[in-house]
């Protein structure tokens, strides 16, 4: 089942990814959503109605939370729930045509089941779960080492960097370096290929679902900064890292 | 003469990224220089080594500048002068095995002629100057977008920005976002490709002299935040930007 389940929505992600090189060549329109620099694309849009609307035929009984509000109303997380992110990164999609990614994740009664980060300019989809492993493309990924925060690049979100919340700037002077590339799938996937150590940022349902998932399989910490567990229905302030890296950045922000 | 030289000089950049991509395979050293997270490597020294020396027989009468201390002690900018960073971004090059660049400039009485800038991991080699316009491998480059400091993606050195040195966080404030990509090298080409609107960091000769020659070539600004000039034979504390964003910025800034 989870095999069959596995294999049709890796199709779907490759189709989706199909879809957005085509839109890619043709025009698109960009929208500001909430301010100048948080936009949304027809591309986004088209994205969103498509991956929901395969689903609804792959899984009928399930629901969706999608970023653009084409999913369902989802209050439980009972049976299988699906989470959609049809471009994340949208910013780096239209300033870069690079540097973002397609997410879906499937959750079973709030449980980490599936995730999929598509790279849709690098060709690389990031897919597997608890039961599956991690895979790019034909490949399957192993642990990443396990560095030290002194030992690791990183990622935390700028804006949480410079509001001086939590000493993160203290956390970074203890890290090798800082990078940031815009997209959560692009971050997630460096942590997942051992080229971040971190990945610190306030993230929506849909931002960390799939890496989640992925993360949480190769034996990576995915927590709460603030709260005692994740909440997969509303955002959250998150570390996606190494076991050791964790381990000294709540010794730090603690 | 120049396109003679160039052709020679883009042979050595591809004979320096099979070298580097070989000794990839097998096992190198990597030490410490001022401090942890400041590192060089023997691929770092035995490139230098090997570009020294090739260039010592394509040019005999030139003079070297070069990081790691094989080149010479140059003084004077008379005559052709080569500037070698041998691997930039050596942290990305050991913690990351991608977004590192191999780069080399000649500059000839103290005037910018010919930059190279090897992606190593991406096999994309951007070569050019004035004489012979900007390239990327095969293709011809033309002029990014001249797009404002609000409609840019940017870098700005995090340790600068953290600083509020030239309250380079206003100037944050006003672009689209920020994005670091840990090599000078990376950087300057997402400035060439329209990626990024703006790099902004403090750099050595070698960090900054390849990505002068090609991005002052398709008409993008390099300044110096503190200084009247640029000085070849020191550090700088610098942007590369478009003129829109130039323009922007220095409005901020002064």
């Amino acid at each position: 089942m989870m095999e069959k389940l596995d294999k049709n929505l890796q199709d779907l992600m490759w189709q989706a990814r199909e879809r957005t090189l085509r839109q890619m060549q043709t025009s698109f329109e960009v929208d500001q959503k909430t301010q100048f620099n948080d936009l949304v694309t027809t591309v986004d849009k088209d994205n969103e109605r498509f991956i929901d609307q395969a689903l609804k035929k792959i899984d009928p009984t399930s629901q969706i939370i999608s970023e653009e509000g084409f999913g369902d109303q989802v209050s439980s997380l009972k049976g299988r729930v699906y989470i959609v992110d049809p471009i994340d990164g949208t910013l780096n999609f239209v300033k870069q045509k690079t540097n973002f990614a397609i997410m879906l994740a499937c959750y079973e009664d709030g449980q980490p089941k599936l995730g999929y980060i598509m790279d849709v300019m690098n060709k690389r989809l990031y897919h597997g779960g608890p039961e599956l492993g991690v895979w790019c493309n034909d490949t399957q990924l192993t642990a990443p080492q396990n560095l030290s925060l002194r030992d690791s690049l990183i990622d935390i979100n700028h804006g949480i960097l410079l509001s001086s919340k939590y000493d993160l700037q203290t956390v970074l002077k203890h890290a090798s370096g800082l990078r940031l590339y815009g997209s959560a799938g692009i971050e997630m996937i460096n942590v997942l290929e051992g080229r971040l150590g971190m990945y610190l940022s306030y993230l929506k349902p849909w931002d960390l679902a799939a890496g989640r998932v992925l993360a949480e399989t190769l034996g990576l910490v995915v927590k709460s900064i603030d709260k005692p567990s994740l909440d997969v229905l509303s955002s959250n302030f998150v570390l996606v890292a190494t076991k050791q890296v964790a381990t000294d950045v709540f010794a730090l922000v603690n």
